[in-house]
C-alpha cells in the first residue's frame, strides 16, 4: 500500500454511474516522487492534510461493497507520521 | 485514478473485435511526467482538451458492460483543474 | 493502453505450454522512455516497424480465447502516427 | 516479487474492517530506488531490519485466508542477502 | 512480458506454504534500468546467466497448476539475445 497526504478534492459531475457517492481525493505520495499525485476514492472520511493508507489496482475491490472502477482506495488513516529511522 | 488531459484520438482499423465501438483517446498525465502519454478508451464523450479521470488495469472492467481488453478507461470528466495548494 | 513500435521477434523454444502458438514481439514504447522495450504476444499479424496498441496485465485475458500467462498483448494496429498537437 | 528491508511499522486506528489483524510494515526496496518505501501487510512475523520477499497486486490474495484490500504482502523472510555477482 | 537475465537464487526458509516447491530466482531486466532486479518464481529450470521471459502480476496464475502468491513467473527461456536493430 502507499502512504500519502490528502491534498484536495476532485469534482466530476459527468462520471460513470458506479462512481456516484464516492468522495474523490487528490493524494500526494509520502515517499518517492511527490509530483506523482493521484486520485483515490474514499469512504472513511479522510480530510485534507491527513496521512492515509491507499491500496491499488484490483485489490481495491475487496474493500468495496460492490464492484466499482476504482484503482486507488483509501483503506486507512495513518495515526502518526511513519518512522523509518533505526 | 489518474487525472489527464485528452490530447487526440487514435484510429485502429485492424483491431480486436471487442474493442470495436470504443473511442480511443490519447491522454497526457496532468501530474508526474507529461511525456508518458497513453491511450484510454472512452464512452462518456470526452473531448480534446478536457480534463478526465482515468482508471487503470483490471478495474476498468467494472465500468464496462462486457469484458474488453482495455487497461485504461475514462470514468469521469473533471469539472475544474485540481487545486492542491493549502 | 500503450502505443509502441514493433522492433523484432523473440524465439523461445522452452516455454510454458499455453504460450505455444503466440508470436512474441519486441515492442518499443512510442511515448515515455524508449529504452523500456518489452515483449508482447500477438495474434493479429503485426509486422516489424508497425505501430501497435498494447493492453497490459490481466486485461489481456479479455482478448484471448483461453487464459494464458501473457501480460502484454497487441490488440490493434494503429493506422497513422498519433497527433498530439494543440 | 520484490526484496525489501523492514524499516518500521504503521499504526492505523481508523481503517477498513478487513484490514484488522494485519501488521502493517514499512518496507524499503533492496534493489532500485530505496526512496520508494511502501507498506506491506504481514502475518509471518517479520521484524525490523529483516529482509523480506513481498508479492504485489492481486496475487497477494492467494496468500490470504480471505480477501482483503492489500496490494503488498510479505510472503517470505529471506535467509541471507542476495548474491548477484557471477 | 519482461526479458531478463537470471543473476542468482534466493533462499527463504520461513515462507507462505503455497510458495514451497518453487525455485526463486533473481532476475535483472535486460532493457530499461538494470538496477531494478526482482524475484521471479521458476519451474522450467532456468539457470544462472540464462535469458528468460517473465510474465507479471495476476497473469502468472495462468501458468500455475494452482493459485500462488507469485507476481513474476518465468514462462520461457529466450533462445538468443534479442535483435532490435533497424
Amino acid at each position: 500500500m502507499i502512504i500519502g497526504t490528502v491534498k484536495g478534492t476532485i469534482v466530476s459531475t459527468r462520471k460513470c454511474s458506479n462512481l456516484i457517492g464516492f468522495k474523490l481525493l487528490l493524494v500526494e505520495p509520502y515517499y518517492g516522487n511527490k509530483k506523482n499525485i493521484f486520485v483515490a476514492a474514499d469512504s472513511i472520511g479522510a480530510g485534507i492534510g491527513e496521512l492515509v493508507l491507499v491500496t491499488t489496482d484490483e485489490t481495491t475491490q475487496h474493500a468495496l461493497d460492490k464492484a466499482a472502477p476504482i484503482d486507488a482506495y483509501i483503506v486507512g488513516i495513518v495515526d502518526a507520521p511513519p518512522q523509518t529511522g533505526k
